[in-house]
Order: structure tokens, then sequence, then C-alpha cells
């Protein structure tokens, strides 16, 4: 199975400006999130990668990413129904019927292994396992509600996990009964990644649910969920870490943890080992504040 | 001696977009980095701010800093000769002629004391001793590069320093000889914090030097030397940080340091400690990533 496409979608409302972040990559350099995504999608082999945006922001994106890119980047700027399924499903009409790897706007990766990146280690595996997969990561409870996670069957012996079920936001309790994989430590589920290869069929559905009510974006946790009923479709635990820019104090941790893993690790420990050291200085007055503002 | 006037100085272009750097401030708000600056001025008792700014910004700074504040604020477009020092003093001539409370538009401070903001310590001591003061911090040999450094006589028993001299970016023999201070580390110098109380006897300074040399803006470090060699002139050691967004780094120490200075400290430092750890796990493969990109 043949991934050359890539869709990368950033036209959220909230998420707007994330795409032109500027963060210190792991090789040191200053760039927008939008052009770090974009070499994490091109270091997987995919050949055209087209990135679904909010309206009047061409320029501004084709200049974030930088001119090395622009013939094998196409910004597409949402139409129609808004919403994130329907983002999806606008690019992948374009691309035309073929697998793509799928990434977010508002999350970047960083991969564990020094050669391959998380992208990378994706579509290798939807070419090896010729069906769809998603990235996913064991993630505390505690954070459930920040993520999709999936249930299913593990692969034995591999990072794999056939995919039974797909909830959106999962309470604890639809996490005990339905979202428990083996080889996941116990009090930890498997959350999306961010990262998808999916195959036209999911296209298929997409449409299905959006003439089925047009004003709407499915979820795309719920068709994800849907997909799996329907065909083959595994969950890989990839060696790496996602960090989304959209949470409170996102872009900081994105920066710690790209300044962790890369070429400045040494700089950034001891700026961090600075300021700490700094403030255990301040501990004393802070605590007075916080008794002051709380008066 | 009242210091009813503030200015701040935000028109460099390498700082254009500092300004509007959002960040979390230590009450947990997030605000751009020019509203950040503009509480804290006004903390100080000044009732007019006066933000040189670069041309056709006025507008964006207006949004950035808020309708509160909006009355209270005047927005100067700098124009003619470019550089800081004049940056200075065409909004000096426009608040006429009074002391100033000067704050530079690239650098956030963080107060060590509960209640009384780095501005407001400056000022309060500029009241008090009627004089010009600028508000310095120890600093460790290794970082003279990057700043102004004085030289004087400490006033015994206080956090006080009757300047002599002001050397911009001393090498460590300029430093040796000229800038020891009795009362500071071994291997430390009082280096500028970026916040000055000036009477109008800078403004007299500073169009002397201009009219000698149109074209050029005067070092700030040189025209506050010449100051000390003319009027009674106090450095004085604040109770608080400085952080350079403008650095390397600079907005993600800088909001490391509020972080860790606030309301919101118990959250970064888990996020901190989260991202060690899960760092930890990968210095295997960043250092076998690093001697790959080395060969």
């Amino acid at each position: 199975m043949k991934v050359d496409v890539g869709i990368v979608t950033a036209a959220g409302v909230l998420q707007a400006r994330l795409p032109f972040q500027r963060l210190i990559d792991t090789d040191g350099r200053e760039k927008p999130a939008l052009r770090i995504l974009a070499e994490e999608v091109f270091s997987a082999g995919i050949k055209t990668l087209y990135v679904v945006i909010g309206q009047g922001l061409s320029a501004e994106c084709q200049e974030a990413v930088g001119r090395d890119f622009a013939n094998r980047i196409v910004f597409v700027e949402q139409q129609g129904t808004p919403g994130y399924s329907a983002a999806v499903l606008q690019a992948a009409e374009l691309a035309g019927p073929q697998p793509f790897l799928h990434l977010v706007g508002d999350h970047l990766s960083i991969s564990s292994l020094p050669n391959r990146r998380c992208a990378q280690q994706v579509v290798e595996c939807a070419r090896a396992e010729n069906c769809a997969v998603s990235a996913v990561q064991a993630t505390r409870e505690g954070l459930l509600p920040y993520y999709g996670a999936v249930g299913g069957q593990r692969v034995p012996g591999t990072q794999l996990v056939e995919i039974e079920c797909v909830f959106e936001k999962p309470t604890p309790t639809q996490a005990e009964q339905r979202l428990q994989v083996s080889g996941v430590r116990s009090g930890q589920y498997l959350c999306f990644f961010g990262m998808h290869v999916l195959l036209p069929s999911v296209v298929t559905l997409l449409k299905e649910l959006l003439v089925a009510d047009p004003a709407n974006s499915p979820q795309f946790s719920q068709v994800l969920h849907q997909l799996a009923q329907r065909e083959r479709y595994l969950a890989m635990e990839v060696q790496g870490t996602r960090h989304d820019l959209g949470i409170r104090y996102g872009t900081w941790i994105t920066q710690l943890a790209l300044g962790l893993a890369g070429v400045d690790r040494e700089d950034v420990l001891s700026h961090l080992v600075e300021q700490l050291a700094s403030s255990a200085l301040l501990a004393g007055p802070v605590a007075a504040r916080r008794s002051h503002s709380g008066e």
C-alpha cells in the first residue's frame, strides 16, 4: 500500500494562530509550528501535503512554511460545513481516492527513535499492514478528558492493537469497561496521538454522515469508531510523545519537550536549573502573595 | 519629587513583535507582554504612560494593551532618528520637563516582594532620594556581554550605589578594574535591569548628543555615564528578577519564571517533572541523533 498524500487540519477557530507559533525545533532552528509539521510529514515519504486552513490565511501560511516546500503543499481554505471532520473530507476529496497520512495541526510530536520520526513510524506500519493505522500513546486516566481513546485486542508480541471501539473523552467508567488493552499499564489507556493513516473508506463514511446531517460535522472519533466496525483498523503505540499546542501552557510545554529532546538540551537544562534556583528564593514571598490575593 | 510619567520603548525592529507575545502572567491570566508592562508601570503610581512603537503599530498595540488603560496610554510611533536613545527622547519631549519612569519593552520583571513590583520599588527610591535611580541586578561575569553595568560607591548599609561610571557590555577586564562594588559577590557585577527613573537633565544630555551627531542615536549607556558625571545618580538593587524576551529561548524562559513565581507554580512544576522524566527516557536516542548529525 502506498501513502503519498498528507492532510494537516489547521482551520479550527481557536487554533487559527497555532500554525504560526514560532518554536525552536530539536535541530536548534526557530520555525513556525506549521513548518515543523510539514517536515514531519515529508520525512515520512509523503509527496503532496494538503493543509486545511481558515479563510484568508493562505498567504500567511505559505510564508510560514517556507519556499522550499512551496511546490509540495496545497493550502485549502475550509469552505461549507465547519468542523474537523468536514475539513478532513474537503482535503481528502481534493487528494482523490487513495490512502493518506493525517496529522492534526495543533499537535507536534517528538520521536524517541534517532532517525525515524513518528509520522514515518505510522506510515511504515500502514504500508506493511495494508490497513488504516492510528498512532496512540498510553495516557494516564486523568488526561482522558482531553483525548479520544481506543479499545481492542493486542496483536500478540507487537505494539499493535486491533481497534474494536473508539470513545471521545471517555469517562473513567467507560474507559475501565471498554478500553482496557492487554500490555498497557494499569490506569493508562491508549489515546490518540493526532496522527493517522486512513483509506478512502473513511471518506465514504464521512460523506454518508454528512449527507445524513449536512449542517454538522460528524465527530471524528465516531467516524473512526464506525470504521473499526467495517474494516481492519489498527492502533500503533508510536515511539515518541505528542504535545498539544492548544492547551494552557501548551506552547511552553511543547518548547520544553523540544528543547529537552534536541541539540539545545544542555542549554535548556541550565536555564531550568537557574530559574528553579532563583524561584526557590522567591518561594516565601509567593506563598505570602497567594494568601493576600485569596483574601 | 513626583514621578507621574512612564516611558516604555518598544520600537526596535528586532523587538517589534515582542509586545504582542502572549504570556501567562503570575496571576494566571494570559496577556500580551505589553499589557504586563503597562500593569507594572501603573502599579508604581504612574499617571500617563508613553509607549514608543514602530510605525503603523498603534492600533495593534492599543488592542494588545486593552481598553481599561486606553485613556492613560499614549502610543508614539517613532519618527526621525532611529535607535533607542532617540526613542526615549521623542517620548520625553512629549511628556514635558518632569521625572519619568523608563522601562525597556523587551524585558519583563518579577518582584520577589509580595506586594511591591519592581517598578514601584524604583519609583519609591527615586521619590525618597530625589535623584535619578537605575534598577540593577547582581549578574554573573559571563553575562556581561548582554548588559550595561555600573561602578561606584556603596551607600553604606543600603541597596544603593552612587554611580560613578557606566559601561555597555564591559569586558571582564574593564569590569574587574572599574565595576567592582562593595557588597556584591565576587565575580558578579551590577547590571542594568532595564528600569530607570530619570530627570529632565537626561533629556538635555540626549539633545546635546543628538545635535552633535544628528544621524546617530547616542548609546544610552554613554548618556547615563555622562549623567553620572553631572549629577547624583543612584543604582538600586531591586528585589526581583528581569527577563529578556528577545534572547534565544527568551519568551520560554520568561514564561518559566512567571509560572514558577505565580499562582500556577504547582502546575508548572508538575509539567516540568513530567517532561524531564519523559526526556530522561529519550536521553540515549538523543545522544545517538547528535552523533549522526555531527557526521
